[in-house]
């Protein structure tokens, strides 16, 4: 299980410790995402070297393939992907809503086809916690239903109230002497209201740790920084708070603002992909003819074996080629850059300058930003 | 410029020391193959890692993209790739033939259409030996043509003086003071009389080092087999030789005992694209049923990375969901095995025990061979 706690604050932000079964985790900290066992193009090497200490698995992903059953007979997630630091598993709610075919939501749970195979599966809040278990994870979220932002009012109610009785049927499946310490998660879309009662409906229930949902969903970023801002400072101040699916990197630091200390998602990863890399400096555009003689790492402040390694003509090359090493290069330098990022906030709250950081952070993005569109 | 010293011999078999620029290289070697200025689906730290010591570079296609002048501006090949051991290029006469467009082809070289943009280019034998040597390789080859193996015999006869002359304006165009040891091809199909004529025009010209080309080119394995045992001996015992784009792991343990020292195929990193591994139990069909549940690595006589880390059933899991990552840790295998079963050979030639190392090797390949089809 997980013990959790506060070194610092600064403002509403924090810098804590998160002890796992697979090691310490400092917080705040940005998770990449291992959608299907493994982070998309790199390995766990790369992610030891970058300093990654927690990765995102899926339930939804890894139900459908390999299934968690055979993962659990080969030892668990840790074992097959050989990663022995954190893993953290969603619920496989929000894929359900956004990949799953043929869905029809009920009172039990949802019923779906494969996406991949057009089976019939079944998720209910006991299966999501089973399989989560079954794949050992260290921390397992909560069932949920994640509405679109713009659902109608009645809808976003009859769906908190779903989510707070899934909610307590995890609690219930839930075995806190096993692998996984399970967080709530929390919705209400951009209404604090529903917010306020959904922080009182999942915190009743007193778990190891709670998620932000429902945000980085359609709504703008302002919304977003708004309803974080909002939201995170309701939840329990000796739990870890997870912001889920979020986000760039001026919504890391937003979100840390808010006291939030863990985040996921695929934007540095996919955007490594798509040849779009973050820097101290502003987003660059590899494929840009301005990289093509560039004999400059892609990022001078960055430490990561790309930028050690690598000028921007060869990256813009492999890029243009299509060559394969073009998207672990790409994604290790953009996972590097998101972790030190968040390494350094945590340092800045440490030292009482988190708002100064974020103010020089912000200011660095402006010098080289390049268009993205 | 490279020295070259026969260490060992055992039967027509030969352990010899290569001394490049960029370091030591044992043979008989194998040679990744770094077509667009990256062996593809890995980096340099993977083939650091498996002991790689020389790679091969495609003149052909670092002309069209991104264009040797800027590699030279960029340092050179080595420090663009951020690979300081040996780099071989070929001349891109092979390429030329198998991938350019609107091919014309005169004395003067060979004009054509690039297949990326349709750029009207030019080969010759000055401009193959000026952008080699623009690129700073160790191991610059002659430009040569390489007809089909089913080629009319007034074609090869033909096709052989103009090879031989080509030669000669290499050998006219190289700087003996420059980065680039000159290494001449020997073609001739499978005529023994060709391939005996071939040898003696091209040997003439005193070269560091020769190659067979003209070999995988459409005839069977064993007129291959055959057509290498008899024109490796012809060439000079003091020079390394190079047998070009061959082959399996069988044809490499051939064409050893046939006396050559250095080979490349793009083999192992297609088949590993394909998720076929070549182990010491035989081929491995990475996606079939039987691997599902299998938590052995997929060599365990291999101690690679990929079979350190993983197990097939993982391997098989990442090859299924199409995960990048499964490119890399095939690939960092199956160059490994390659590299190892050269190495063991080696080994064996000092031993004097080279036919029973062949006949071992070829005896474990039986185990567990999967149909590839």
């Amino acid at each position: 299980m997980i013990a959790f706690q506060v070194e610092a604050r600064d403002g509403a932000a924090r810098a804590g410790l998160l002890t796992t079964p697979h090691g310490l985790v400092e917080t705040p900290i940005f998770m990449p995402v291992g959608t299907q066992g493994t982070v998309k193009a790199v390995g766990p090497d790369d992610l030891r070297a970058i300093g990654a200490r927690i990765v995102l698995g899926n339930t939804y992903h890894l139900l459908l393939r390999p299934g968690h059953e055979l993962v659990k007979r080969r030892g668990g997630l840790h074992r097959f992907m050989a990663w022995d630091r954190a893993i953290l598993t969603d619920s496989g709610g929000f894929q359900l809503f956004s990949l799953a075919e043929r869905r029809k939501l009920s009172e039990e749970g949802v019923e779906f086809r494969s996406h991949l195979d057009g089976s019939s599966q079944k998720l209910t809040p006991e299966r999501s916690i089973e399989i989560q278990e079954a794949l050992g994870s260290d921390v397992a979220m909560a069932f949920d239903e994640c509405p679109p932002a713009d659902a109608p009012r009645a809808y976003l109610e009859e769906s908190l109230a779903r989510t707070a009785r899934w909610a307590r049927r995890c609690r219930a499946a839930w075995h806190p002497d096993g692998p996984s310490a399970l967080f709530g998660i929390v919705q209400g879309a951009m209404d604090e209201g529903l917010r306020r009662r959904s922080v009182e409906e999942i915190c009743a229930l007193d778990l190891p740790g709670y998620a932000l949902g429902g945000y980085s969903v359609g709504e703008t970023p302002a919304e977003m920084h708004a309803g974080v801002a909002f939201s995170a400072p309701l939840l329990p101040e000796d739990r870890p708070r997870y912001l889920m699916g979020v986000g760039s990197p001026d919504d890391l630091l937003h979100a840390v603002a808010a006291g939030v200390d863990m985040m996921d998602c695929v934007l540095p990863t996919r955007c490594a992909r798509n040849g779009l890399l973050f820097t101290s400096r502003g987003r660059l555009v590899i494929r840009n003819r301005v990289h093509a003689e560039d004999d400059g790492p892609p990022d001078p402040a960055c430490g990561c074996y790309t930028c050690r390694t690598f000028s921007r003509a060869y990256l813009r090359h492999l890029f243009q080629a299509k060559e394969l090493l073009a998207y672990r290069l790409n994604s290790i330098h953009n996972l590097a850059y998101f972790l030190s990022l968040m390494a350094g906030a945590r340092r800045a709250i440490r030292e009482g300058a988190f708002v100064a950081y974020a103010r020089e952070a912000r200011a660095g993005w402006e010098q080289d930003e390049e268009e993205t569109g």
